[in-house]
Formats: structure tokens, sequence, C-alpha cells
């Protein structure tokens, strides 16, 4: 894990403008975004249904980086005073803090850009076609019916109950979203799968991504803020609604249990070869709690 | 010209999810910001050049869409009070005063996802390879070396003494660069041309960028508010360098006519084929003085 950890922070080194190209304030931003922190799931997810599916290993890390440059220009946004007016990520002042508003802004929008870029602009499979649909896949999970549209909904949900059903759809588009694809792009660069191979994966996905955020809620809850390199209990602090205050921290940390047996069920059919997205939903569990 | 506009207006109303499907509020705020206005000078942009090189029209219309998309995005956040602080849009309310602010935000990063999405989803050359190399160059030009950059350098020369060139480096990244893009696009969508055609297409595509950056300073120096659509004299005010305030009226418009007759004979080559691609820098000039 921590080997894909550090080529994914070196391809993501590799990837980034350096920040003495014009324009520099503003590379310098998107490095300071992007690098140096995070525990890098989504590039673990990449490398472990790509290698499941015998993806090459430097074809994945381009995967890996636009994935990640996506999931950071989310946090970019996020944390700007409209939205979560956050002042801390990964133990670092926030973009908006660090540079200001309107670079913050358009960090996250080159950021975006970069990672269609990364996508489009190097051979990631073998068939032209498929790696349109694997552009089409990011898009479709960054976009309004994907990870945007789950922000939005979560900025509906404040001050709002939700019911356990609402909370579970605004989350399997806001983090849920970009964690799926992440699987099924990893296993899109390798040999084609059977159909009921890309049912399971795309089932695992899921599950690991609901997984990932109900962990989430559960740290959020009980982690300080230095622990968690991020403010804590801010979403409940923001009355938005969490599964730790819809179920309680006991019935939360049961649903994370179930979620995690369920999403080990999934890929239990690929045996030994799917023994690091087997690893990866432990991982998610147990990283701190 | 009008035909484009109205078949242009048609294909994004039918791209954009209705305000009907989830999340509403921000699928109604993304057609908000796209539909009902504009001239849509990219999109008459990729048919003129993709006319001369004998492309479909349906695909046409899809990069159209996926330039303008990009372009709207850009204006949704541009419009953002920590960037320009706009009321005004196409003589409407800008969307973060029509919204808020979050919402906007999330708009314009949902339009730039469904800019990619569109590119991809659908076979747009009967080379997916040619495809995925239209892709790279769009997100290039949106990136932070192009559009994004040049926003960014625009934000560090407020308040600022800039060289001409200085001047014209901004503009060939923030407004320059979309445009070229525009040309670019509409050509590879077609049989392939030989270099030395794709090369003039080029060089009128980065004139009549400026051009238009040109024309669009001396409007803003000009006209009032109701006539432009959105608030008038705001670069000067905002102490921002202009074409206008660099060279004085008389010689920015004598660079427009200059700029006009170079990107002409550019494509002069091309005879009545280029015909269009003529016309619409005229248009560009002469839209409203």
């Amino acid at each position: 894990m921590e080997s894909i950890q550090r080529r994914s922070e070196t391809a993501l080194a590799a990837l980034l403008p350096e920040a003495n190209i014009a324009p520099n304030r503003l590379h310098d931003a998107m490095r300071y975004a992007v690098l140096g922190g995070g525990k890098r799931v989504r590039p673990l997810l990449v490398h472990a249904a790509g290698q499941l599916a015998g993806a090459d290993p430097e074809r994945l890390d381009r995967i890996a980086c636009a994935v990640e440059l996506i999931h950071a220009y989310s946090l970019v946004h996020d944390d700007l005073p409209c939205m979560d007016d956050d002042v801390l990520r990964r133990g670092k002042p926030t973009v908006h803090v660090e540079y200001d508003e309107a670079t913050a802004l358009l960090v996250g929008d080159a950021l975006q850009a970069l990672a269609f870029q990364t996508l489009a602009e190097t051979p990631l499979s073998d068939e032209p076609a498929v790696q349109l649909a694997m552009i089409t896949l990011l898009a479709r999970a960054s976009g309004s019916r994907g990870m945007a549209g789950g922000q939005a909904i979560d900025l509906d949900a404040v001050g709002k109950q939700l019911s356990r059903e609402e909370l579970e759809f605004m989350h399997i588009h806001k983090t849920g979203a970009l964690i799926r694809a992440s699987v099924l792009l990893g296993a899109q660069c390798g040999t084609p799968l059977p159909p009921d191979d890309l049912a399971r994966l795309d089932h695992y996905g899921k599950l690991v991504g609901l997984l990932f955020q109900v962990v989430d809620d559960i740290l959020d809850a009980q982690a300080d803020t230095a622990t968690l390199g991020k403010t804590a209990g801010k979403d409940a602090d923001h009355n938005k609604p969490t599964y730790v205050t819809l179920l309680g921290m006991a019935d939360a940390r049961a649903l994370a249990e179930s979620l995690l047996a369920n999403a080990r069920s999934a890929i239990a059919p690929f045996g030994e070869q799917a023994a690091r997205l087997d690893e990866l939903a432990s991982f998610i569990v147990h990283r701190r709690f």
C-alpha cells in the first residue's frame, strides 16, 4: 500500500506543472492543493482493481492521478467560504487561506481540466474507444449527477432532517460516485472482464464508497482536530445530517461493519486475485478506529 | 449564422439535464447559466471550421456544445464575488445573484464535467484516437496553461501597468485559447487536413481570439450597461489594463482593423470554402461598432 501511495505522489508531482512555469502562483497553489498529503484511497482502489484485470501499472498511475486530481479539486472548492468555509485540510491551511479565494477557485477549475487531459493525452487502453468510455465514466461520476450533484444535495440538506435513504442518496453521489469510478476505471484499463465480474466490482465500489462516508462521519464525530488533520465535528456543528447523528455511534459502527462484510463478499469469487481490494476495504474501516 | 445559433441553443437545451431531475436546483441553475443568451461565437467558429473540413453537422453540434459549456462555466465563476463580483450577465442577474454563491460554484464545476462528457460519450470522429486528441486539446485550452491560467494572470494584473506584450499574453490565454480551440476542434472533426491548412486555421484562430478581446475592450469602454447586457466600464473601474487604456481608443480600433485584415489573409488560400470563417471575423469586429 505504501509503495502505491509513494508512486502516486511521484506521478502527481511529475504531472502538475512546476511552480516556475507561468502563471507561477496558480501552479504553486495547484501543487500545494494536491501534493504532500492524503491517504490516496482512490489511487489505491485504481491500482487494486487494475491489478485484478492485469492492467499496466504505468497506465494505472495516470488513471490514479486523474481521479485524485478530481478529488483534490473538489476539496479545494468544498473548503471555500461559500461552501464549508474550512480553514484546515490535511493538517495545513486550506488553499483559499494560504493563497486567496480567487486563486482557490481557479486551482479547482484547472485541476479538473488537468484530470481530463491526463485521461486523454496518452494511451490508457489498447482500444482508444475504451479510453473514451473511461473519460465518459469519470465525467459522469464528477458532474451534476455524480459528485457535484452530491455537493448540491448536501447544501440543500443543511438544517434539514434527512431519512436514512436520503442521506444514502446524498453520499452515493457526493463521495460514492468517484470511489466507484476509481474501481471501474482501474478494471477497464486491463484485459476486458466478463460482465458478471464487472458487476461484482461495481457492487464492491458502491459499498466501499458508502462505507468510506460512514467511517468519515464516525471519525468526524469522535476525533479531535489534530488527529483528523481537518476541522473535527464540523458537520454536526453545521447542522448537517451524518450517519452518527442519524443512527447513533453504535449503530453507525455496526453499519460500517456490515458494509465491510458485504463488500468483501462481493469480491470473494475472485479469490486471491482480489486480495488487495479486500485489504483496502478493511483499511478504509480500520484506518483510525 | 442565425441558423447555427438556433441549432446550438437547441443542442444545449437537449444536452443539459432537465430541471425536474435531481438535484433540481443545480440543474435549473445550469440551464439558467447556459441557455437563452450569448452570441454563440464559439459554436459559430466550430461550425465554420468544421464545414471547411467537411465535418458532419451533428457531430459539430456536440463539439460546439462542449466548447460553449466551458465558456459558460468560466463566465459563472468569473462573475463570483471573489473574482469580478458582477451582478449582470447577458442582461440577467448573474448565477450567484439569482441562486447563491455555492450553487454558482457547483454550476461551473458541473458544466465543466459535462463539457468533457459531451466530447467523449458519442463518436465525433471516425478515429477514436482523433477524438482523444480533441479532448486533450479542449482540456489544455481550458486549464492552467490556457483559459484558467489567463484568469490567474488577469487577477495578478489588477492595479498593475502591463506592457502591450503582457496584455497580449494574458488575453491569448484568457479568451484566446478557447476561441482557437473552437476553430481547431471543428477542423479536426472532419476529413484530416494537411498540416499547412491546419497551421493556417490555427493562425486564424489565434488572431480572431485576440481580435475578440480588443473589440471587447472597445465595447466595454464605449457602451452603456443596457446595450452591453453586462456591467459596462468595469475593467477600467477595477483598474484592469485594457487595450483602450493602454493604446487609446483610436489605436485600439486600428489594431482591431489590422487583426481583422490578418485573420482574413490567413484563410484567404482556402477561397470560397472559408467564406463563413471570413464572415465571422467581420462579425466579431462589427458586432457593435
